[in-house]
């Protein structure tokens, strides 16, 4: 039989990423594609422990049905770090427990967008979040990133040349992929022409607290007296993506009708990862394990650069983060790094090409993303070093 | 700030059911309106250990980002099953790991379910996959049941009545909320029917395994020669819900696009909830597990049907089920028993009334769904022994 698929998940293409993946799992390629975190600062044995003592102490509770907004304690204590961590949280804010970040994306999209509505997105952005409106029928409008953030001028442009516009998507700290942060001036001028025009404002932010020096970028959400920003935050990167714990953090009238949406999508997040992460957050040290994790990726990411100074052909562009786990660096020139990404793979070394991170991905791309949190020090030298081969020559061809 | 809800979510209203689950929290309320599964049944010990030895000695992969297909020794283990309990799997079929049953709905309705596409239900039906199909803008048609499953004159009547039919959902086996169970030659004719006249079919089995006398129906999913059924499984109900790992098994067409669908909208089901399930298989006697639900159940549902037969006014119908968790019980004359549910919180004893289950929730509804499968012998009997005086008085009252 013929299958129709909706119009909505037409829209996503089979996409080349999922192709360089395949070729990552071979554990003789380098990958620098992926945005996984070091598995070695895990902390395995104290999950381990709560997961034991939860399952045979608290059994009816770590495995019977929950309510779908999280697990009460959980959603406190979340709660709570947001407010010192963070500085989020008005009267009017409330905490769901999501599914992972990318759950928080997704019901935020149900939510609020219909088929032809226009979410707005810096250009690059995350792959997940592209694919999560596209899989709601929006219309994408992408703002091209200055070395601050988002271009304003052309944000407001582009509100004006959109119809519908329902959302501004946006990863203000440590972008993915680009590794810049936005300004606070930005931050202010975003959150203005977003409440002008009546549109909300989705704050992404993964990465925020993965700063090299310590120091913390305020959030939109943090200057939110409106109620126009849900804000989606994670563990993926501060405990373990595995646990696909996540969360939303936005105006009442919001999260209850978040709540309806994510009912009937997977009815509630586990319980036994909410009381991982519970008890984890209540019993140990998650601010010191994100030092550790800082000093890792600062020490990887510096480890990266090293290496592209080195080896990367000169003349060629690319940002030097402050946080999180990605450079983005072009190479210019007219190179379209997805052909050029085969090249790579003959060289078992692998990295996502920027057309991916696009709003039109058919277009060619000479920029390229790289993560350092996965690899150690020694592949990640390797690895850029046949890249370094690899770009030389491609940049000696197109001149 | 004023939000504008997409058209698609707007067609889910806050239902009365959730008012009813708030008085069900109440321990001192005998509730007979969950669909919890008993759980002194749950595995708790085995669960804890295999939790504890898993984070301890394969970090990573507990821990790690996982694909979204699903972790794939517990795809095999789960094919196998399939095969082995209910003939399922042909050459052409494939098996994805979801989060929960309810995603396999979610994610089905996402990629074939047009705004405006009819999905024809049974009425009455599974709230929770309603809401999934309303969440998604569908058109839904209701098709009346008769004792042995969906009318199937009223079928063809309701194919030829509406435009853009994609989906038939039926849950055959112990259906929820009426404890029925389709016959063979229906099994026969609705696969032939929405053969002719290309529909898929989302055949919903959750409870099919708890038979109380150990005859298993066949599934329509194991008459499929055409690929077009997409046969949902859950473990909630036969091993723990709080772990959220479902399951579905489709042609390979359909399974390679709902991947897609799955990774924006969760990346993929936890790594730990997932290795709990397959160490489980693996390790343990799943099926003398469920033996001792169908006990457990079958014991139940005598002691509920017992207390009917003594405290329930004549001339009133009820199903007996052969399995599941759920009877349905009509009191006629009128009666509206989402009114009549407020008599029952001030008795402090809840059950769903029947008008939740079906396409216009607006229209009263003289039929209620009981439970068996939570409260203990004790509180049925009493919860019943309540129920009986509230119906017989209504009863009275509409002669």
């Amino acid at each position: 039989m013929e299958y129709t698929v909706s119009n909505r998940m037409s829209t996503i293409k089979g996409s080349a990423i999922r192709e360089i993946f395949k070729y990552a799992a071979d554990p003789e390629v380098i990958s620098l594609a992926g945005g996984n975190p070091a598995p070695e600062l895990f902390p395995a044995e104290a999950l381990a422990q709560i997961a034991n003592e939860m399952l045979t102490k608290q059994p009816t509770l770590s495995l019977q049905y929950g309510v779908t907004e999280g697990y009460t304690p959980l959603r406190e204590a979340i709660k709570e770090r947001l407010k010192r961590v963070e500085n989020i949280g008005k009267e009017n804010d409330d905490v769901l427990v999501l599914s992972g970040g990318q759950q928080g994306l997704d019901l935020s999209t149900k939510l609020l967008v219909n088929e032809g509505d226009t979410v707005i997105v810096e250009e690059p952005s995350f792959i997940g979040a592209l694919n999560a409106f596209r899989a709601y029928g929006a219309n994408l409008a992408g703002v091209p990133m200055d070395s601050d953030g988002m271009n304003i001028e052309a944000l407001e442009k582009v509100i004006a040349e959109n119809k519908n516009v329902k959302v501004i998507y946006t990863i203000p700290t440590f972008q993915n992929p680009m590794g810049t942060t936005m300004s606070i001036e930005k931050h202010k001028a975003l959150y203005d022409v977003a409440k002008k025009n009546g549109i909300i404002i989705i704050e992404d932010n993964p990465y925020g607290e993965l700063t090299f020096d310590g120091t913390k970028m305020p959030t939109i959400k943090s200057m939110d007296e409106d109620g126009i920003v849900i804000y989606c935050g994670s563990f993926s990167k501060i405990l373990a993506p595995g646990l696909r714990i996540g969360f939303m953090c936005a105006d009442k009238a919001i999260t209850a009708k978040v709540t309806v949406a994510k009912q009937v999508t997977d009815v509630h997040t586990p319980m036994i990862t909410q009381l991982m992460a519970y008890e984890f957050l209540k019993r140990y040290d998650i601010d010191g394990l994100i030092v550790k994790m800082r000093e890792n990726y600062a020490h990887k990411c510096k480890t990266m650069l090293d290496a592209m100074e080195k080896y990367f052909p000169k003349g060629i562009t690319y940002t030097r983060p402050g946080g999180g786990l990605f450079i983005w660096c072009d190479l210019g020139n007219g190179i379209d790094t997805l052909e050029l990404s085969k090249k790579g793979i003959e060289q078992k070394v692998v990295y996502v090409p920027g057309n991916t991170f696009m709003v039109d991905m058919n277009k060619p791309c000479s920029a390229l993303r790289l993560n350092y949190s996965t690899m150690s020090d020694e592949r990640i030298v390797e690895g850029i070093k046949r890249l370094g081969k690899i770009f030389t020559d491609a940049v000696e061809a197109a001149k």
